[in-house]
């Protein structure tokens, strides 16, 4: 069993172990279903892998990786009101499966047990304070992403560094605090700070990775409907990068797609790309994923520099920005 | 200026300071909007009178003072998303004026936000750890609380014990919280538990007092309109009571009204407020308020024979207690 494996392993234990036996049901039950339904567990592993790579005991970090993990699915519990979307991980979302009201009051909750399990984690004082600072950061960072995600549905233009910091907030950050949270209690704040920002640089090529492969990953090997982005109209990099290159005339019909134009699918999708395409709009956006990625390489060298052993993390890098679905 | 109306003062300033004029403003409208609507102020006063209890300087609680008033109207918002109350306060509330998105996100960086407070507001790290278990403790107990309250909706009969139990959680912890924070700079952690034991006896009290006023206050004094608890068949302690205690026949004629009959609003509050009387409810719901007035005496008066100077929390407690509205 390899050692991602191994942690991914024992964060499944830990999760199963918590209950929340006592107090109202209806307010605990959706936090069992939310968090037993799955999903890749991307971030506490990463929190657990951070005390490895600083010669800790994993073990000792769960609860903050456990916390990380709550704080993610809290997230999308309230997202998932917001977007009414139906589905979570091919489930009923909590909002559908127990009601809107159960939806917000067991996201909540689910907040407030982010801070317990970090409280009850059995930190020291002061790097306990430290923990939560950097979680408190993120979550405050995750919130404003989330809104500036829903303002840009009312915006007709989108400003590339306005994008760039809308998913440095709602997805990079919680990579940043989850590998931070993970170091903190094993390594100086500088080491720690490191590590996270190649959290955070890691976060920005993975979320740009998923603009690019929604428009331009093969359907089949995706598993999910291939420009799904494009039809409902999402302001992703390509779209700003499009309008910032276009000549007037496609630069028009592009506004006007995205503002509503009927349009078969196919054709709608087949259009669109070719526009982004005539900019080199695939171009650019993998460009700037390999310079993210290239920072974040540049990170864990610094760490292996000062004699860390990076290469799980490497190896989960690597996995992750390989991908193509 | 009374002590009193000094912090309800210093509160205020340390509110009009906190301006979030960084990130989306989409966010941190809401945040100002609520927060400016007023409100007796009195959990954050609470806070502050408890540092001043303990000899402390009440202007170093001011972040922990505002972090409660911070909660409480955070649970205000999500809460009127659940009840789909129009107006908080006499204005629009938040979901009305500002979306449901608006309110959930809001709300849930309001109570990121509490903690940020919390941390920044220059504690030492052993106190911090404390406040921030304290707190969390109320906040888990203000969404079982709530839920509890949404149970009984759709319960035909609740226990009696089951009904403190919710108050309790809903109302009277965060009385409690309110207290403790502003106390444990200053003392030693027992002292600080008898205070917030004060605060919870308090809150019961207050709480109780609400559901006798709303049912047997005098409309013209309370400002509410009289018998709105029976209009909207709310499960509260005097209805709880009558089902115990009432004969099979009104018994199941109060059931009857509470499960929709119809009737006209005057005459339905009548026979409640009669059937409430014929039991004594008015009499027992009086005698459990000032069973927890004299346990709240009680929690003072042995902070008085500490050493501390109890009489502007009396004053307060005096003032909560014999209003008729």
């Amino acid at each position: 069993m390899t050692k991602l494996d191994r942690f991914r392993n024992d964060f499944e234990l830990f999760l199963k172990k918590q209950s929340y036996s006592s107090g109202p049901q209806n307010l605990y039950e959706p936090i069992r279903y939310i968090m037993g339904i799955g999903g890749k567990r991307i971030r506490p592993v990463l929190t657990l892998l951070a005390a490895d790579l600083f010669e800790g005991d994993a073990l000792k970090v769960l609860p903050a990786a456990y916390g990380v993990e709550l704080f993610h699915n809290f997230s999308l519990v309230h997202d998932d009101i917001m977007d009414e979307a139906p589905l979570r991980r091919g489930h009923m979302a909590v909002h559908k499966k127990f009601g809107r009201d159960a939806g917000i009051l067991s996201g909540d909750v689910m907040l407030v047990y982010v801070y317990q399990y970090l409280l009850e984690g059995g930190f020291e004082p002061e790097v306990l304070q430290s923990m939560l600072s950097t979680f408190n950061q993120a979550a405050i960072e995750v919130c404003e992403g989330q809104q500036l995600d829903m303002d840009f549905e009312n915006m007709q233009e989108v400003p590339l560094a306005l994008y760039l910091e809308m998913i440095n907030k709602k997805t990079a950050a919680l990579l940043w605090a989850s590998l931070k949270l993970g170091a903190l209690p094993f390594a100086k704040d500088n080491e720690a700070e490191l590590l996270g920002q190649f959290g955070r640089n890691l976060g920005m090529a993975f979320q740009l990775r998923d603009d690019y492969l929604d428009t331009f990953g093969e359907g089949h090997k995706t598993g999910k409907q291939e420009g799904g982005d494009i039809l409902q109209h999402k302001k992703t990099i390509l779209y700003i990068h499009a309008l910032e290159h276009l000549a007037s005339n496609d630069r028009q019909r592009l506004l006007d797609i995205y503002g509503g134009l009927e349009m078969p699918a196919d054709e709608k999708v087949k259009t669109v790309q070719e526009m982004f395409r005539s900019v080199k709009g695939d171009q650019s956006v993998l460009e700037r994923i390999s310079a993210y990625e290239a920072e974040a390489d540049k990170n864990l060298k610094a760490l292996n520099e000062l004699g860390y052993d990076i290469s799980e993390l490497s190896a989960l890098s690597d996995f992750l920005m390989n991908r193509v679905s």
